[in-house]
């Protein structure tokens, strides 16, 4: 008889056996007082009765499954995988589905595989879904291209559950050759949806795809829902879908839901939380406790087929957390595998470079002509959209941080093509520039200012650099660097918080938006809605074509 | 482009559009009005705007998806697979996860084969289950001996889709060396615990076990959903435990929940009718209708992992009902893979035999010797469990049907080695005797009667026929003839219903109790406590041993 079998007889003593605990259940919602019975990792038992080896007595306190992301980029925290994962499994997580979508932008295959052998140094489960979307659409250049056949000797490892949100909605539903091979390389396969409806949405679903975390209104998330969708209520540093979308979550749709962070940085990690922090505001928005743990626990699990997970039961990981007495959701301990952890030290990462192909831009290089109507990137606070607004401009007065429109510069990181220049409007910088090399989903370079002389010193920081994100202006300069293939920090995560503090009182110094990183980092994201900026200038996303900034000008047909 | 994405798009036109469906979403439990559009089977689009090469209007009908049998033994129903499914397939259902357990019994694998075979002869997707307990426990001697290596060629065949009812407790508890290999040919298994409970409920769990469709009352089914169990509410000709679980199945609970009918004559199947009864009887309750249609869609599809059906949401199957007009829960019509179905005529199945290798016993053969305080099987109205009686009886005065006690025989229908001989309460008789080569699970010949001459004429009907139902008495035998593995008739369905509504008469007629036959069939099923007969004699299912009928007598120790 195998040994967790009788321990789970109770004719073998257990490991540990956790006395006292208040247990949530995910499958009806309820608490139960009940010892904890583990063996080996996993749950072998509950109720009265059992014996261990060592014995923790848990004096009433609400125990509840390891939280569970169930759409993440690791990347978009700055943070290697072994410094995520101590940062979200102190508060709470231990499984995260994460899509290495943006290092693969940077490095192709050998950055899935950093990812995966960096992620097996940890105690947190990262399971990996494969970058479907890598350049985000055709029409994107960035650091790889990777086909279904690059894919495929990855579909089936250990710790690899599956495909990746399938951005490139129009060659879906075009039924393009090779997004058809990409699907067919898993059945399970996650989708990106934003605004998607009616037959379009039909159409999408009908190839497959089967969940979205781009969801921003309730009757997005309602038609999504009907239409068997898996829907992921996404909270990440700028894009705060969780308060539109808790309404959409009932105890009739708590199976079909789920949370998800995508893209949220250190600082708000350590400030906020992850899943817990989910937790809070869900409950905050008048969802039930136990029906925001249901989607934060099995929901996830559930709709990614892990059946080893996601609730305390007999045989399933004892993945777990101990919470705090108070009224709020906190997490005071978390167990993985029924053990305690958020002890490990800091560890330093191997590196992976990416060298920086490209040359500053002169001054002549970002120029914007005018005069003219011109189109403006519109940035929405809390939301990943953008939108496409017009405002009569002049050369000589571009960039008028009177209306806050700002220049824009994006630069081709590899291969030294030059910059795409554009207006945005809604950083609020008064003075000064930013920029970065974490730009979705090519990470290019992407910059916004006030002058261009800022904007070029940042643009310079970042090429010497190989990576990082600088403030420049109200005399100083201020750096997070970022050498892990110009995506991720190499130190703890406590340190990159708090640069990423330093840098958020640099912009808001300057008259910045909160979270003016994570909103640089977006401009360029050709998937979404409505404007963005590419190396080769503006790009209209719902037509799928380069724009000019001035819609009268040379060969644009206007809107 | 696939024409079915085309056809999502609209760009095509569908086969069908049903038009002005007030349709049902089991994702969010609601009701949505639209259009329906189905190509080659599949719900290509939902909504406005698609036209078909065929319309129908619907005129605001209530449309559901087809219902789904979570478990059931096909044979149970007296009817062969094709029978079965054109009447079940009238009464909405589109989907059964069969297990062919009883058949398997007689026949073994060749069983098996034709259960496939006749299956795919019907529209109606007979999903299987591999039987995993033939014979149901070691003791039991059936027709056939199934071992892994038995079952493995089945395992991955088309319709083929897990391990069926682990009903061997003892030997998953045990850690028994065949029940595992059985338990590794799929990791989808049903399980078969009733009372199951506390240590050893974890320890079958935890054996990879994960269903149950045997819980009879709400505690065991909280205790049961809460290790993550997935919960079959049952009703079937005489295990009516819908009402009593009813309550267990909340908004919260629904995704962990299905309807099962397990074992229900042909007769019940037209008089009270399928999965649509269960609705009924389950609104009738006190579960919402909303409820009550999610756990007779989509639950059962996703706890089978069968993600093409479920749901009227694209890329699924076309499979539904639309309802009648009054406030009651009824199937009017029901669409395959959006072809309306219950119009095929009868047609004659393939015949199937197993010789009846046994003899007709003498009356001394089946005397039971006394005076004493004697074990009595006694019958739970409505219940498949019996309860383990005593009652002090003479000789002279057995069977006695002032106290209704009458005699009970099992006959070894494969080796003639004899009949095991025992005492029954419950079954009413006040003269004659019933007899039946359906027997659970070996499928031997069982007869109940208030004389013994009535009993061995019954019997002697039974193996001339080889095999059928047989009520003598009152001056007339009523039959059904089941010459399909002794198990199946080869008449239509109605004929079939018509013949047990007849015996069902003659039955009453003679004092017994509604669904004497069924109440018989399990007088032998060694994996239900508590008390049962076999060719051997009396069987107490807690103490997995032989028993004799008095406890008194040589070798018992007693209770």
């Amino acid at each position: 008889m195998h040994p967790n079998l009788a321990a789970a007889r109770g004719t073998l003593a257990a490991d540990t056996v956790f006395r006292n605990a208040e247990i949530y259940h995910p499958f009806d919602c309820s608490w139960e007082r009940a010892d904890l019975a583990v063996r080996e990792g996993l749950v072998v038992g509950l109720g009265a009765g059992y014996q261990g080896r060592s014995e923790q007595d848990l004096a009433g306190a609400r125990v509840v499954p390891g939280l569970v992301d169930a759409h993440v980029h690791i990347e978009s925290s700055l943070l290697c995988p072994a410094e995520y994962a101590r940062l979200v499994l102190s508060r709470g997580t231990t499984t995260v589905i994460a899509d290495p979508h943006e290092i693969a932008n940077v490095l192709g295959v050998q950055g899935i595989e950093y990812m995966l052998h960096e992620g097996r140094a940890t105690p947190l489960d990262i399971l990996v879904l494969l970058p479907s979307c890598v350049p985000a659409t055709p029409s994107d250049a960035g650091g790889a291209v990777l086909t279904a056949e690059d894919l495929l000797p990855f579909a089936g490892r250990k710790g690899v559950i599956g495909l990746g949100e399938m951005m490139d909605v129009a060659g879906v539903l075009a039924g393009d050759g090779e997004v058809t091979r990409k699907l067919r390389l898993s059945d399970i396969r996650d989708g990106h949806a934003p605004l998607l409806s009616g037959k379009d949405l039909n159409a999408y679903l009908l190839s497959g795809l089967q969940s979205d975390h781009e969801t921003t209104t309730p009757a997005e998330a309602r038609e999504k829902l009907r239409r068997g969708m898996y829907l992921f209520l996404r909270e990440g540093s700028t894009e705060r879908n969780l308060r539109d979308l808790a309404p959409a979550v009932t105890p009739c749709t708590a199976s079909r839901c789920s949370f998800a962070t995508d893209d949220r940085h250190a600082d708000m990690l350590v400030a906020e939380g992850h899943i817990d922090d989910c937790i809070r505001k869900a409950v905050a928005s008048g969802m039930e406790l136990e029906v925001a743990l249901r989607i934060a626990t099995l929901s996830p699990c559930d709709r990614f087929r892990l059946t080893d997970r996601g609730a305390l039961a007999p045989g399933r990981l004892a993945d777990f957390c101990v919470l705090g007495s108070g009224p709020e959701f906190r997490v005071e301990r978390t167990f993985k595998r029924g053990e305690a952890v958020g002890e490990q030290p800091y560890r330093k990462p191997r590196g992976i470079r990416r060298a920086f192909a490209c040359t500053l831009p002169d001054p002549d290089g970002i120029r914007i002509r005018g005069p003219g109507e011109a189109r403006v990137i519109g940035l929405v606070p809390g939301q990943i959209t953008t939108r496409d607004l017009r405002f009569p401009v002049e050369e000589g007065q571009i960039p008028d941080t009177s209306r806050d429109i700002l220049k824009a510069v994006v630069c081709d990181r590899y291969r030294d093509r030059g910059c795409g220049t554009g207006l945005v409007h809604g950083f609020g910088l008064r003075e000064g520039a930013i920029a970065g090399s974490v730009s979705h989903d090519a990470h290019n370079i992407v910059a916004v200012g006030t002058a261009d002389r800022d904007i070029l010193t940042a643009i310079r920081r970042v090429i010497e650099r190989e990576g990082g994100l600088v403030a420049v202006g109200a005399d100083q300069v201020t750096e997070l660097p970022l050498p892990v293939a110009g995506l991720m920090s190499a130190a703890p995560y406590d340190r990159v918080a708090a640069r990423l503090g330093e840098l958020e009182r640099h912009v808001e110094q300057m008259g910045g938006i909160p979270h003016a990183f994570m909103q640089l980092s977006f401009l360029a994201l050709t998937v979404i809605p409505a404007l963005r900026l590419t190396p080769r200038g503006l790009f209209d996303v719902a037509a799928g074509r380069d724009v000019p900034v001035f819609p009268g000008s040379g060969g644009d047909p206007g809107t």
